[in-house]
């Protein structure tokens, strides 16, 4: 039996990097999935434990927040770019990067490579619902201004996903604002009848609400609008959670009932914090890549690593290629 | 003295019509808000008090809520085109109608008209913000694709209602997915531009979480978005909420914890429920006009007519009419 592939883990991106990215990796190692950090040996060596602590591959540079893709083309040495070259060469079953997110998906593409009938990769997020289930939401800010063509592929990718998360033949909503058949604007009025004839599910025209309710599985739509929801959803998170604490605080029976109820808020918090859920999949490269929100902490990396290592060993790759040959074929 | 418009309010529209519009109106004339209602007599005639009860108006039809433009063009004895002329004639300050959103909205151009310089009107909605204030964001979905200039008058018009509101000299905010100059799609991109040329307060690029967070007072965007970004707030607070009961009633010590807070609970509800602020507020129009939910109950009612009787008192649209003007005017 061979040893399983390594996860491999940007040492470098993030804000608190790489202090909370070593934490995150090492917790993850010691609950028994093998990690391969990449950075600056000088500067992560030393933080590393001196017992069962990640192997650690050295990378010359760093990519910053600000650098543009043009910059990541010609930085070959940057801890990213090498992340991704240990997955195109088999020596990791999948990537994690976390901070420039631009970056990211710069490094995928030229590194790793896109899948066959894949225009552009897109970013997805899972978004808890309100019956306990799970959304599976494309794309998440990778692609603004989509041609219809390109919503059809992230609907495959979406679906590829969806069931290496355990979703059985998942329904593929498309994003608008109402249900009827005539809703929506140009760009995903000339997309509903490509996703019609696509061998998937598809349930049409899905609200936002009805999608957090559980009326599908995989919400389509243009990474401008889909970073727009997910940032609505953020807020709103934030904003009740600020009413809910200042409505508390209001009288001592209050105190006293949020004492009692210290254990439901920080478990509902964890479950809302939707960054916590180990960030956003990128789907269409040819290997798993997990872009991580640069203010991630260690709880953030290690959920990242974990989704990641999931993806892997569920084949989200070949579950997406498979969905793409069955489509190109049907031509 | 003259005595004081009424509000005009169509006694027809809603899921609960005419009960619970008639129970709503009759509150807000309590409150001290004449209030005039437009209905079939021989329906809302029974359900009106004796003493105190508003004002009816026969009018001889209803617009269903599948009714398009066209069968709203031609019904002119409707009672949402009833509440238009009498507002439209001053015999009221305000209409206010519920259910029929496209209903409301053609009804108001046809019979109230628009403001000079307008294409077509915006619905405007105000949401809390974690900071105890609120956010005017339009429009909420009466335009998909919207061109640049559109959203230029968007601009104007939710700065009349913010300052209508009590907003002093407010902060005009784009909807984008991220703040810096460059991002945005092809529609924000050129819209930014001629925003930076009016003469407003424009911080240029907002996304939802900031906006949400207080970084401006009125958010601009396309019809399509807004109504994404107003659903998928909406959509997070339901899951939240499930997600909070469902903790809360894990275990005997968060049971009591949760009755002590009950009013904390109630309190935080009334103030997420954006439903119950009143509805959507249509800009644009030689009148105030509210358009409130299809699912408005007595309370929404009254919040609705409450919106419309300050907006109207407060001059909104003299207050567009004076911001587009000076628009104009610099050309």
């Amino acid at each position: 039996m061979t040893a399983e592939l390594p996860v491999v883990v940007d040492a470098m991106g993030g804000d608190d990097a790489p202090a909370v990215v070593v934490e995150g990796a090492v917790r993850a190692q010691a609950e028994g999935i093998p990690v391969t950090l990449v950075g600056d040996e000088a500067v992560v060596g030393p933080l590393l434990p001196r017992r069962n602590a990640p192997v650690l591959i050295h990378a010359p540079e760093a990519v910053a927040m600000d650098d543009g893709a043009k910059a990541v083309r010609r930085m070959e040495g940057a801890s990213v770019r090498v992340v991704m070259r240990e997955v195109a060469e088999h020596r990791g079953c999948a990537a994690v990067c976390f901070g420039n997110t631009g970056a990211t998906l710069v490094s995928a593409v030229l590194d790793l490579g896109v899948l066959e009938d894949v225009d552009r990769p897109a970013l997805a997020t899972v978004l808890p619902n309100s019956s306990g289930g799970r959304l599976v939401m494309l794309d998440a800010g990778a692609n603004v201004d989509c041609k219809p063509e390109m919503l059809v592929s992230f609907a495959l990718l979406g679906a590829a996903y969806a069931e290496a998360l355990g979703v059985e033949n998942p329904r593929v909503g498309l994003l608008a604002n109402g249900e009827e058949e005539g809703k929506g604007n140009v760009q995903t009025r000339a997309t509903l009848p490509l996703l019609r004839q696509l061998p998937l599910t598809v349930v049409g025209n899905v609200e936002p609400t009805a999608a957090m309710d559980g009326a599908c599985d995989v919400l389509v739509c243009d990474g401008f609008v889909g970073n727009v929801l997910l940032k609505a959803a953020e807020g709103a998170a934030s904003t009740i959670q600020a009413l809910l604490r200042e409505e508390i605080g209001r009288r001592p029976s209050g105190m006293l009932g949020a004492w009692l109820l210290t254990g439901a808020f920080r478990r509902f918090r964890n479950r809302v914090n939707w960054d916590a859920h180990g960030g956003a999949v990128l789907l269409g490269t040819r290997g798993v890549v997990v872009a991580g929100h640069g203010r991630a902490n260690a709880d953030a990396v290690h959920a990242g690593i974990d989704v990641a290592w999931r993806a892997a060993q569920e084949g989200l790759v070949d579950g997406m290629a498979r969905h793409l040959e069955a489509w190109a074929a049907r031509d």
